[in-house]
Order: structure tokens, then C-alpha cells, then sequence
């Protein structure tokens, strides 16, 4: 048989050659770095045989596919290590994740982050016995049988769900055996450097109805340097969690008794958004968007005509029941239909559109408790909301207009790098999911793509992220730990002017239906406030520092002097403080530090004689200049927004 | 028997004489206006027999209680009327009003405005029939037998519902009688211009479970010019009804899908509120409040923690069953427990306190279809609330301030002559409403009265009229048709902070428990905004005009210069919108007029040559100016606040 090498060279082989083997013949180097093969597109272990001529790529931990394997195996070996130290264990599934793996069991008792140093240990053991991985297909009755055997009743269910005539395979390593399509790496012993990093609670299926299982995460690494990098990146990701910093700097608590998912907003935390808030309003009016103020729930016809009753039920907070009141109220996951009974106050004419609407609105989504986590994924959110209702004309203007917007917004919150876009397009087999409607569905999707490549977005494809009512774009974003967001969207739809009878009069005086844009501006400010909590580690620029300047007296004789120019700095609208304790300056300034307050003033006798102030940004001494001077500095730094990124 | 008049004088007269004898041996005068009559401090008919001693005042239409008994005669010539020219109707309850009457009535089908001319007409007869009004001691059973012969089945369930050995008093006048206490005027003749006015439904006993009925309103005045006058007052009012005039002018729509009692403010009535709730959030901040941005609901633990669950669950909306859920939601009446929480996080010292908490807080309460109304009774509403937690030493300080926030607000908005204060105290006998504790609740309302007085506060006592956990003073305002609203209201609790538990360190290093003022600064804005729109018929002051200026060209050759202007206004930060329409100047004018936009800029081809504006106000042209002398004159009247109310 031939085989095509990715440099397009030709090897001649006998047929029944394994990947491994040819890895040999072209060098030693690339068979010991050899993990899995990629033969004819397809993924398969080193040592599968090959059967006739095909092209053949072999993956090193180079590449993406290799490195997945790899973490893959990592999950067997964990896996594997529970069964030895936890022969009570029963094992549901184990994936690779972008930095290593983890594996779901059911323990009969709680472990600790203490228990995982011996799972570790005999992890490490069982990649030093080197034990080879072979694959096994079985029948579905052995396969069972098997599993019966080794009391595995998730992996029993597993097999049970499969299709009919879909082929079984196992893949077994010394003593274990794991239910498992591959591919993997040929013995346990090419697996480096593995380490556990943080264990959590995750339902069965993820399904909150289902027993809540034990998640072992884990990292796998080839070089030890690489694990030291991550631990290192990860301690200073945990410094950055907004959930603890926020927390820490007095941004946010929560509370038991006010439930889940509802984070209390603390004065520090309150001012940040209201400085987001009038900033994002500001701009939208100078935009041309109009802002409406509608009410947080709505009788349960609005939602049926909008369609979230049958698509988002789940999700929405229902007050009232169907068969016994008179009235059901539902709390709003959208603002969308809110707006649009606006827009259909009074009629509109092509002259009157676009109508760009824009609102600070709250929203209300019944997340699982599993789900749920600081700022991030709460269970009620306000987002920066708009809807544009324009003509087929004004479309591609419109989206324009707010992919411009985002990205000023991104820009001037410091986001703009951290960000990536997705083109989220439906799924045409979700039918519970989306309204089935290809051809509308295709019409949207060609105009969005058509948009987008004019406007030269770069962008990755979600199939089965759009909205029920039509594609997206998604601006997403990624979390200290690297948990992906969506941080903003913006929303072609094609269906919801039609079912909540929308019109205008053309030109010619004909009725037409007119496009609408979802869109959002900075997305949810508590999400926001999330990110920007970890980009700049609770260190906030100026102008949304929530206490900008505190003044310090070095001495009580200058207590008076620090109240008044405390005072004024207040009605200039400066966020100052006063620290005229009688404490050490030392002090006041570590404490300003730990506060993260971008300017402390300090005032001493000399201060005050010579009528200057004692400048310090953060950890660098500035000097002295009056108070005029750091009044312009910092006003100008708040005026033109800036960063304070330097280089 | 010996009669001591109001003068102190004293008359002899005969046991059994009648007031009304009385006054005719006073005065011709006094027996022709006399109405009814003060014995012994209690309201009786004139021609009731006086035994014994007494004192006696004779109440004529200048009384209150004269014109009281007037009007409710006038009720029962109205259910004369009613059952004259509808025979199958039922009769409910009809009292007087402040201007007049109403009658509750069944009727097996629906009327109009048009279908009272009929029944004015037959009282006018019945008034014109004067037809004496006598009262008659009836035996239940009696009663009963003679409501059952009228079919008259809610007079028949009101005798039922009476207690047991309770007088029965009917009224007879003519073929009509009528269960009553009474007192009534001696003849129907004795009223003397009636007319009605306004058709309504009302739930029979104010219960929405049961039957709606008809009420018939109408006004019965001495003169004809009075009635004249309030018909002319009352056609000015409904020209300024919010209700009517915040919908005509786009402030605001409702709409049958989004439900009862559920506004959704347009975008010209959502700017006002942006505009008023920035300002509000300023002035707090200055006043050394911190903005707090909590959850608008929570789990039922915090309410039945607050004693809302107890106290005041019927007018909450819950989410959730609590037998058949792991968790009940309620949205929340009210923000107190949510800025308690954010008090309690982190130990207080004496020195931290006062703490004065600000929020623009979304409230959530469940009113009776019947009840909700425009923009001032809503099921969900926002209101400038807040809470101080302070020392008991602080609290007279503390309360003076809310006091003075209150009246720089109100003056700032133009509503301080409208208001008038009312102390709000708890009802011993109310054990249902109030947290039983009379000493806790004595030591609160002298406290609280101590420092009303002290402020030198003229005020009205409102028994029962408290929160449930402690007294209030409430800052009333009236309506257009002079219905009462308590705008804002500043609150002693006495009770709250120990429930939940909040403590401060004192001086000596003691746990104390703190006082806490709930308190707003302009109470919801919804509301507030209607009274806006009642007090100044749309007109609003500049600062408050969600379109302050409007731009309108004289010819086409003049829209680029009136665009330029249009922009320059926005970007100095003021609301202008330009008319560049190719219309007649006139029909600009009275367009923008009928939108009560404050200024207008007139450009035709002489201003743009001598580059200057033409300013109307309103109603008014002011002349040609320079742009920017037209700017600095808008500019101070924006940042002056000026209410435009002259002399």
C-alpha cells in the first residue's frame, strides 16, 4: 500500500502497518514524540493497523489533537488511580479540557483536596510501570457484562444509551478497563507530567435532577516546567477571581438567606456601576438610541406571543399557576417584546427608522444552582439592552453601527484584546430549540455572513448557539481560569417582527415588516464588572475607580487642612476620601494599597506651609505639586478615560 | 328643659321640641339654611324630638358636616332616581364624597354617560317634589321583610351582617326608603343642584372576589355657580390628568398583554426619570449617602426574617409553592432587608455610624386589579429608598436631615406648596398589622413626636396609618381631583434592627443595637412624574424637558444650518431634536406647542445671513439672539433648575 506523508511524499509499506512503525522508519525522534495519527482525517491510535493506501500525519504534543489524546490518557490514569485507592468508586466520564482532564465519580464519602495527593501518587505510579493501552471491541452483552462485574452502573447506562449496532470498544490498561471510543496513547508511561488541581461538584448527565457527582480536575503537561507555569498562572488567576477579590475589596457579598445567584451590589461595587451605567447611556443617546424604561414582568400572553413561553420556559420565573389563577405573571428573561410594544405605539413610516431603542434593563433567568458563580452567573442580571427595528436597507448600516459601538466600549473599558467573536449560527436538529423555518433561517444566516465579511470580521462558527429566533454574533471572552463567556451579542431576527405584528409605511405607502437588531452595548454590567475586576486584579482605572483619591494626614495638625481638600476635591466630583486617623503613615498607605486607591494625597506640616500636595500613585511616589496641578492631572486622566496600561 | 346654643346662651324650651323649631324662633335666616343638628356633640335630624337638657348647634352648608348630610341626602335622591327609571336595579351602599356623591348600584346591563341625563332628570323632579325625609325605627325582621318585597338582596345582607340588637333606621322619602343611620336633611327639597358626573365599576364591599357593580358619581353644591365652577375645574383637571396627558404627550403607554398596573415609560418619559434619578443620586451623595444596588427578590426566609411574610404577604408576589418547592421567591416589597444585610457585613464601630444607604429601588407589590391606577398605583414602581443606621444620639440629627433632603427636593420640583404632613401612628386594636409591643411602640412615637415638634413640623395624626414596625411622617400630596397619596415618608423603626440582628461596638466597647430611619428623598418615581405632569399640564420646567429645544427651518435652504445647530445643542448636552420638514412654519409651531416643547429656534434665510437664532417660548417669541446668547440663557436655566413659574 501507499502512504501519503503530510510533505506529500510516498512510503511503500505492507498492508497491516502500523502508524508506530512508520513513525520508526522516518526517524527515532518522531517515533518517541509519536502520540496518535491522524490516517485519512481521522484520529487513530499508533498501533491500529492500516489496511490500503491513505494519508498519514503523526501527532506529536505539538498539536492540538496530540495534546488531547494525551490529556485524554491522563483521564484513564485518574480514573484507574480512584479505582486503586477507592475501590468503592464508581466512574461515570472523564474528557480532556484545555489544560488537562477531569473524571466524574460516585464516592460513597466527601474527599478533600487533602485525599487527592495519594489519588496523585498512584497516578504517578502508573505511569512509571508504563503499562500499555490496548483497545478491545465488544459486544454490547459482554461489554455489559463486564461493566456488571466491576460494578460500574454509569458506564452500564452508557452502553444501554448507545444506538443499536454501534460498535462497543473498551480500552484496557493492566488491570482496568474503561468504556471509551479513543483514540489513546499506546502504553500510560508517554504521559509526563500529570497533576490535581481542584475538585468540584457536577450533576450526572448535567441534569440538577440527577445525583451530584464528584468532578476530580487535573492538569497533564509534558514538561515539569509547563506544570510549574500553570500552577504559577493559576495562583495568580485566584488572586484575580473576581468572586474573591470582588469579595475582599467590598464590591459584592452575598448572602444566604437572599438566595443563590443574587449578588447584593455594596457601595463600592454600586458606584462602579452607576459610573458604567450613566457612561454606557450617554453614549448610546449620542448614538441616536432612545431609552425606554419597561417593567420587569409581564402577564405569562406576552411571552407565549414572543415565543420565550415555549422555548425559554425552563429558564423564567413563573408567579402563578396556570390552572388555578386567573392571571400567571412571568419575570422577564428579555426586554425584547417590552420594546417592541414601544415601537408599535403609533405608526411608523420608513422616515421614522431606524428606531434604535436602548435600555438598562434587568433580566431574570432561573439558573440551576450548579450553574451559578459570583458576578458571572447570576439569576437576575442588568444588561446594557437595544433593539434597532430598521428596513432591509438599513441593515447592514445598523450592524455596523454596533460592532462600532462594542468595540468602542470594549476599547474604553481596556477589553478590546481579550476578546474573539463567534458566528453562532442554529441547529437544524434542535427542533425544540428553534423555530423550523430553514429557508428564513438560511436568508438570515447568508445576510449576517454577508455582513460580517464585508465588515472583514474574523470569526469562529458556533452551530447550535443562535438564539431561538435567529444567528448572532457573539463577542466572547474568557475568565481568569479560561472559562468561556459571551460577553455581548448582536442578534439579526427575522421572526419576531412578523409574530408581534410590526410594520411601517414604505415610500409607496405599502406595509412592510421591518428588521430588528438585538444588540448590546457592554454587555451585563455585573459580568463586566466581573471581567474587569480580573483584568486589572481590583487596581481599576481612574475613571471607574469607585474611591479615587485619599487624603492623609501625616500629622493631627494637618487633619483640618486634609478635610478641606477632601471637601473640594468632592465638589469637583472627585471620589475622595479622608484617613485623618492617628495612625502611622505607613500604615494609611498599606491600607490604601490593599484598597487598591489609585491616588493618596499625603499632608504633613511642610505640606501645609508650603501649600502643595504629597502625591502617590498607587506604589510610585509622584512628589509634590499644589493642588491645582493633581487636580488637572487626575481630571484629564478621568476625562480621556484612560487606562492607565503603560506600554 | 334648658338649651345651651353654641354662643353660650341658653333657651328654654318645651320637652320633645325640634332643632328645627329651634332655629325658627332664632332666626328666619338660620330655619331656612338650617340642615341638620349638633345635640350634645352627636349629628341629628332637625326634626328629631330633643329630651332634656343639651347643647345644640345648628349645622347649616357653611359645616362641614352640614354639607356632609346635604350630599348624602343627595345619595339617597339618587337611588330614588335610579330605581324610578331602572326598576330592576339593586341597590348597594352610597355615600357622600368631598364634593359630592355616589351610588353602588346592580343593574342587569351596562349605561353610559348619555343614560344619566335621565336619571339627573327624575332627581331634579324628586328635588322639585320636595318631598319630606322621615325616619323610622324598624325591627329586623320587619327590615328584612320589607328589602326582600324591594328585591333589594344587598340591603338584605348588610341587615344580616348587622350585630345582634343593633337599631335598624331606615329613611323614607316619597314611595323610596332606604336602610340608613342617618342623618338626612328634613326634605328632598333642601338640595338644591345636583348633577352627575362619572360612571364607574366597584366591587361590591371593595372586593375584587366579588360582584363588580355600577357606581354613579355625581356633585350636589347650594349654588349653581359652584357646580359650575367644579365642572370647570374638574375639565381642567382632566386636561391634566397624567393618566390622559403623560400618554397623549408619549411619557408613557400600558398595554393588555404586559398587564394591569405595569407602565412602560416611552422614551421621552423614561428620560425624565434619568434626568430626575441622576440628580436624586447626586444630591444623596453629597448628603453622605452611599448607593447600594441589591437583588429584587429573595428567598422567603428574608421576608418572614423582616416579619413581610407575616405582615404583608398578600400584597407580595411569590415564586414558588412551599410545600411543593425546595425554594420560594418573593420579589420584594420593600429594600430594607437588603440594605441591613450590606450593614451587617464587616463590624460596625460608633464611628462608623450614621450610615446612610441610598438605592434606586425597583418595588414589587401585588394591588387589586380595582385599585391600580396610571402611574400612581402600580404593581411595580421605583423608589428613591433608603435606610441610616445610626446611634440613638444621632437620631434627632439624622431625622432633621431627612427632613431637610424632603423639602429641598420637593422645592427643587416644584411641589412644596402642594404637600402637607401627616404623623402616622400604629392602632393597638390592629393586631393583625402591627408587632404588638405598645411599649416599644409609646417610646417610638414620643421620640419621634419629640423631634417632629422640636423641628417646629405642623402636622395631621393618622391612627393606624403606621408601617407595621413603627410610626411614620408621611409627606402627603393630592391629585388632580384631589385624591390623597402619601409621596414620601420618613420612618423611626424600632424593631427591625434587632430582628435582624444589628449591632454596633460603642465608645466603651459595648454591643449596642442601633436605630435605623427608613426614609426617601422623593419617593417613586412613577409617581412623582405624574404629579409633574398634573402641576404643570406637560409644560415642564426646562431641566426636566425631555426635549428642550426644537430646531425648525423657514425654508429648505435653512436645514443644513438647522441640522448644525440641532448638533452643537447635543453635543453641549442639551435635548434638541430638529424639524427640518418641508411644512408651514405655523403648523411647526403649533406641533412642537402641542408637544409643550419649551423652546423652539425658528431659521429662516435672514437668521442664517446675520447668524442668529429667532427664540420662542412656548407660547412667547422672545426676538432674534446670537446661538450663543441663547445657549448661556438655556445653560443657567438648566443648571439653576429653574421651575419657569413667574411672579
Amino acid at each position: 500500500m501507499n502512504i501519503t506523508l503530510k510533505d506529500g511524499s510516498i512510503i511503500e509499506a505492507e498492508n497491516g502497518t502500523t502508524a508506530e512503525q512508520i513513525a520508526k522508519t522516518i526517524s527515532e525522534g518522531l517515533y518517541r514524540a509519536a502520540l496518535v495519527a491522524r490516517v485519512n482525517g481521522e484520529i487513530i491510535d499508533l498501533k491500529t493497523p492500516l489496511t490500503g493506501d491513505c494519508t498519514l500525519e503523526i501527532l506529536t504534543y505539538k498539536d492540538d489533537e496530540g495534546r488531547e489524546v494525551y490529556r485524554h490518557t491522563a483521564a484513564h490514569i485518574l480514573a484507574q488511580a480512584i479505582k486503586n485507592v477507592y475501590p468503592a468508586a464508581q466512574l461515570a466520564i472523564g474528557p480532556a479540557t484545555a489544560t488537562g482532564f477531569y473524571y466524574d465519580v460516585d464516592l460513597p464519602f466527601a474527599i478533600t483536596l487533602d485525599d487527592l495527593e495519594a489519588v496523585e501518587n498512584e497516578m504517578k505510579e502508573i505511569i512509571a510501570a508504563d503499562l500499555p493501552i490496548e483497545r478491545e471491541v465488544v459486544t454490547r452483552k459482554s461489554a455489559l457484562a463486564q461493566m456488571q462485574g466491576y460494578n460500574e452502573s454509569y458506564k452500564m447506562q452508557l452502553i444501554q444509551e448507545l444506538p443499536a449496532r454501534s460498535k462497543i470498544t473498551f480500552y484496557r490498561q493492566g488491570n482496568f478497563v474503561d468504556l471509551c471510543r479513543g483514540p489513546h496513547l499506546a502504553s500510560t508511561g508517554k504521559v509526563k507530567h500529570v497533576k490535581l488541581t481542584q475538585l468540584a461538584g457536577a450533576y450526572w448527565k448535567g441534569d440538577e435532577h440527577n445525583k451530584m457527582l464528584t468532578r476530580i480536575y487535573g492538569v497533564a503537561f509534558e514538561k515539569k516546567s509547563e506544570v510549574e507555569e500553570y500552577l504559577a498562572k493559576l495562583a495568580e488567576a485566584k488572586k484575580r477571581d473576581h468572586n474573591k477579590l470582588g469579595r475582599d475589596m467590598g464590591l459584592f457579598m452575598t448572602e444566604e438567606r437572599v438566595g443563590q445567584g443574587l449578588p447584593l451590589m455594596m457601595p463600592k461595587g454600586a458606584k462602579m456601576i452607576q459610573i458604567m451605567q450613566r457612561f454606557v447611556e450617554d453614549e448610546e443617546e449620542r448614538r441616536g438610541y432612545m431609552l425606554t424604561k419597561t417593567p420587569y414582568m409581564a402577564k405569562s400572553d406576552l411571552c407565549k406571543l414572543s415565543g420565550h413561553w415555549d422555548h425559554y420556559r425552563d429558564g423564567m420565573f413563573i408567579i402563578g399557576d396556570e390552572v388555578m389563577d386567573d392571571e400567571v405573571l412571568a419575570l422577564r428573561p428579555m426586554t425584547c417584546p417590552f420594546q417592541y410594544m414601544i415601537y408599535k405605539n403609533g405608526l411608523k413610516s420608513s422616515r421614522d427608522l431606524p428606531c434604535r431603542y436602548a435600555e438598562t434593563s434587568p433580566l431574570f433567568r432561573n439558573e440551576s444552582s450548579g450553574e451559578m458563580h459570583g458576578l458571572t452567573r447570576v439569576r437576575q442580571f442588568t444588561l446594557a439592552d437595544g433593539h434597532i427595528v430598521c428596513t432591509p436597507e438599513q441593515l447592514e448600516n445598523e450592524f455596523k453601527g454596533c460592532l462600532d459601538l462594542c468595540e468602542y466600549m470594549l476599547g474604553t473599558f481596556g477589553l478590546r484584546e481579550d476578546i474573539f467573536y463567534r458566528f453562532s449560527r442554529w441547529d437544524p436538529k434542535d427542533r425544540e430549540k428553534y423555530i423550523y423555518e430553514p429557508k428564513k433561517w438560511k436568508e438570515a444566516e447568508d445576510t449576517m455572513k454577508t455582513i460580517l465579511d464585508d465588515l472583514g470580521v474574523e470569526y469562529v462558527e458556533g452551530i447550535g448557539e443562535a438564539a431561538f429566533y435567529g444567528p448572532k454574533l457573539d463577542i466572547q471572552s474568557r475568565n481568569v481560569y479560561g472559562k468561556e463567556d459571551t460577553l455581548l451579542t448582536i442578534q439579526v431576527d427575522m421572526f419576531l417582527a412578523q409574530k408581534f405584528d410590526m410594520t411601517y409605511v414604505d415610500e409607496n405607502g405599502e406595509k412592510k415588516t421591518p428588521y430588528i437588531i438585538h444588540r448590546s452595548s457592554i454587555g451585563c454590567y455585573e459580568r463586566t464588572l466581573a471581567l474587569l475586576i480580573e483584568k486589572f486584579g481590583g487596581a481599576f482605572p481612574l475613571w471607574i475607580s469607585p474611591e479615587q483619591v485619599r487624603v492623609m494626614s501625616l500629622t493631627e495638625r494637618t487633619a483640618d487642612k486634609c478635610k478641606a481638600l477632601t471637601d473640594e476635591l468632592k465638589r469637583r466630583g472627585i471620589l475622595a476620601t479622608v484617613d485623618n486617623r492617628n495612625e502611622k503613615i505607613g500604615y494609611k498607605i498599606r491600607e490604601a494599597q490593599v484598597d487598591k486607591v489609585p491616588y493618596m494625597l499625603i499632608i504633613g506640616d511642610k505640606e501645609a506651609e508650603q501649600n502643595v500636595v504629597s502625591v502617590r500613585h498607587r506604589n510610585e511616589p509622584l512628589g509634590t505639586m499644589t493642588f491645582d496641578e493633581f487636580y488637572v492631572k487626575i481630571r484629564t486622566e478621568i476625562d480621556t478615560k484612560d487606562l492607565g496600561i503603560k506600554g
